[in-house]
């Protein structure tokens, strides 16, 4: 499977299950969310820079904002018009570096 | 005046004239929005690591989000429920360092 | 005790025994370090990130190194003329925050 | 040329001649150093994360130093035993960086 290509809804919702904390931000368009919370702004900036540095490592970039302690991730592949395996991808590497926090 | 006093809309709005780019991105209850456009994501974050550093030096801090190049910046300040003069002096220093870059 | 005032040898060799991992990088020159090891280059400029947001707030820097998965801090405060408050207020919260990853 | 494979001297002379600012930090191992100076530890940073963002996405990492408002980078590539290709490459990636700030 290329890394592009969009998974049905069906397989991502397979995969979805997997990750913990993720959900869908909007089913229909293909996009999936995770909320973060941190113990402060210093923390939180951290974590957003090591998934910075992910994202540029692996060319696949967040749509995501920040509120203080608060960080919301959401992933999307706009060249596959929804979700790809990149996502999951890039969620399960985010996932590791917000355990190992 | 107090750096958390509360400005009022008329004073905000005079305020607001002088900062280039920034807008009410609510004015009722007070936050003021600007978007920057970069090259690419490594000079946008590059930037935002900068504001980072500056809104721990000030104690005072964004609401903001990013996408690939681009980043929008929110300003308010929760404890005066609605605009103080943190917010404009946030908003000089966030224009001064975009300038430079 | 003024933050900048210079601690003397005994009273910092006191203070340093508290710091497991901090050593005189130079006794005479009063100037303090650690060395850290990280997982990756990913966690270890995380990290950085995190000491460079909590030295502007303190403003209070420190001179560092790094090649890949390692960091060196080196703690001094040239207003002083050797070690202050402010290096040992900076190591502990260094050290707080390298637990915490 | 292999990305890796090693620069014999005379080659890495005249790439080096090219590249304005950097020199020879030690020739005999294969390493090139180039010094930067900032308006102030804010601004250094920022130049710092977008080199780490760099770093990560070509996969090579620089051996650097960072004082207030000075970062001081050496390039070298170990599994060449000397200077590569990546080396000068980087270089010239980072004095983009640098001019474009």
């Amino acid at each position: 499977m290329n890394a592009i290509t969009k998974i049905g809804q069906d397989a991502a919702l397979g995969m979805l299950e997997k990750l913990s904390g993720w959900n869908y931000a909007d089913q229909r368009s293909g996009m999936i969310k995770r909320d973060f919370k941190f113990k402060d702004f210093n923390q939180a900036f951290g974590f957003m820079t090591r998934i910075a540095l992910l994202a540029e490592k692996l060319n696949h970039h967040p749509e995501w904002s920040n509120v203080y302690n608060q960080v919301s991730i959401t992933l999307t592949t706009h060249d596959a018009g929804g979700l790809s395996a990149k996502d999951f991808e890039l969620a399960a590497l985010i996932d590791e570096i917000f355990c190992s926090d």
